[in-house]
């Protein structure tokens, strides 16, 4: 491939700052409500709903390894992280296309196997595929646009964060990073705690719903699903909020699953609650008084369990973590799929 | 790759069987007027108008040469292509999302051009990127999801196309093929004929304005963009509207500067026009009254001709071409991803 000789690499930048580059250099259309930086778009169309749009490519020996997850995994794989971004903004997963570049000689069956994941994770919420396209590729890339609606008044974004807001996350954390080193490590999959952990990586259970229950609620200051991990997650919030933030280590839920699998690794749970990554949960800011009323709103859909784990505070603040009862300045370790995969957990 | 050992593969099947496969595996959602099968999705938001949804992957070395593109060129063509379904459909285009994979050590530059090119053709129809996604790849992928507007009433199906209507082309037919034999054998760039074809190869003009002139007209029955060729792209039209068709070989409006190419390439300039793909001319069909005011509301746009090349029959008559006086069956010898290209031109 031809690459000019000069310049910055784009393993320079970075994937966030490559995001940050691309957004100054896009254009301008009508009916956009909110572009490129938050979980999805938000357009206006004109109707009674709002449209949410959003896309995610995933890449063979990346995002999933055909040895490692079935086709009908990935489908479902493929579907959930996308919902998921949907559910962030309080939205309804509705119409998704998906584009796929395939080796001619795989199986058929692969393809079948996929889409009946694919559809079966769509179909929780209603929503189907309505169009798709197809490509020969040496290896297997899959992209799905995902597009949901969402209530006029009702859209959640990252930049609503107020000081003196409470964080809360939904479900646990750590658990789809420790299904990511225990398949690493070749874990017995037979062990339920190995086996919870792996199926939390492998399909992960997107909060749609319960995303939906927080944006209908009312009283949510700001949402986004964790997909790249706590601490670098909760950055997006502060950047686009202007605030900072306190995390207490302490308050975060990691269950004994995931602390059995780090304990078996020889890995520190809360690295792997904080940068792990792909847990798929939401993370989202309120009033303190609106706590009680949206753990009943999100508890309402499945029993999912929301946690406080720390506050919203002045920008000039910073970010802090309190580990142990020390406070300390708390670093982006999230996914970055251009740097090298050292700093994550 | 783990691959299964037995049963079919996908290059067994080809890009359109597999195609048929996949839309019998999809589920249902509300809202769908159009699923797979058509130019674009069809999707009722409730607003005003119909919203429109297309996807278009690319894969280096498949779709576009880095070697032989330049970045901006291939930003243009991605959007290129996918206005075209819209304009096809009747519809304006809106909105897009774009995934890239790419190399780390793939100059930022490049990504600078290529968003360029991208923002230059979406800026001329009022659209432009609301979101996108990146990842890392050892080869460039990028992936175009396109939502358009077109309006209620107004929308072009390929479905509607009646015994008795006339078939129509926009512009000329197999230019882009011509470019495409041009730049494989290294033809001289300078020459102005090589130049225009190379030029409808590299970033080609789509019929966007053409088309919702067209559709506006209330006038036409059915429509697709030219993309995979005429003799593939119309059998599309034959089986989603249950016709016929017969073809005069003689009327296809083929210009002087493609004759001088596939002339000096040797080859068949009725097999481009047939079968060299990547035109992005608009294919229609109306009843005979419709033809002159059809023709002028697309000559209003900006010029570009309408050719009669044809016309709708029962679908008993099968496809026909007449050449040279005889009428023969006509081949789809399309463009497929998945089957050797020797069928080609």
């Amino acid at each position: 491939m031809a690459v000019p000789e000069r310049g910055p690499r784009i393993r320079d930048l970075g994937e966030f700052g490559l995001i940050d580059r691309i957004a100054g250099l896009t254009g301008r259309a009508a009916g956009v409500d909110t572009g490129i930086g938050d979980d999805t778009a938000v357009l206006d169309t004109g109707g009674p709903r709002l449209l949410l749009a959003t896309i995610d490519i995933q890449v063979e020996g990346r995002h999933f390894l055909t040895g490692r997850s079935t086709p009908y995994q990935i489908g479902r794989r493929t579907a959930a992280i996308n919902v998921s971004d949907i559910g962030a903004m309080g939205g309804m997963p509705r119409w998704a296309l998906v584009s796929l570049a395939l080796p001619p000689d795989l199986a058929v069956s692969w393809v079948d196997e996929f889409y009946r994941g694919l559809n079966e994770e769509l179909g929780r919420y209603g929503a189907a595929l309505v169009g798709g396209n197809l490509s020969g590729s040496a290896t297997i890339v899959v992209d799905l646009a995902l597009l949901g609606e969402a209530e006029r008044g009702r859209v959640l974004l990252r930049s609503g964060a107020q000081p003196g807001d409470v964080l809360m996350v939904t479900g646990t954390l750590g658990r789809a990073g420790a299904g990511r080193f225990a398949l690493d490590a070749g874990l017995d999959r037979a062990d339920p705690a190995v086996a919870a952990c792996v199926t939390a990586q492998l399909t992960p259970a997107p909060r749609a719903l319960e995303g939906i229950a927080v944006a209908q609620s009312g009283l949510a200051t700001a949402m986004l699903d964790l997909s790249d991990g706590l601490a670098g997650d909760l950055g997006h919030i502060c950047e686009r909020s202007g605030v900072g933030v306190e995390v207490d280590a302490a308050l975060l839920p990691i269950d004994a699953r995931t602390r059995a699998v780090a304990d078996r690794l020889g890995v520190d749970p809360l690295r792997l609650a904080l940068a792990g990554g792909e847990d798929y949960e939401l993370l989202f800011t309120a009033a303190p008084s609106a706590v009680e009323p949206l753990r009943s709103a999100v508890a309402a859909v499945a029993g999912v369990p929301v946690t406080v784990i720390g506050r919203i505070t002045l920008p000039q603040s910073g970010r802090q973590i309190t580990v142990d009862g020390v406070a300390q300045p708390m670093t982006a370790a999230g996914w970055d799929h251009f740097r090298t995969d050292g700093e994550r957990a």
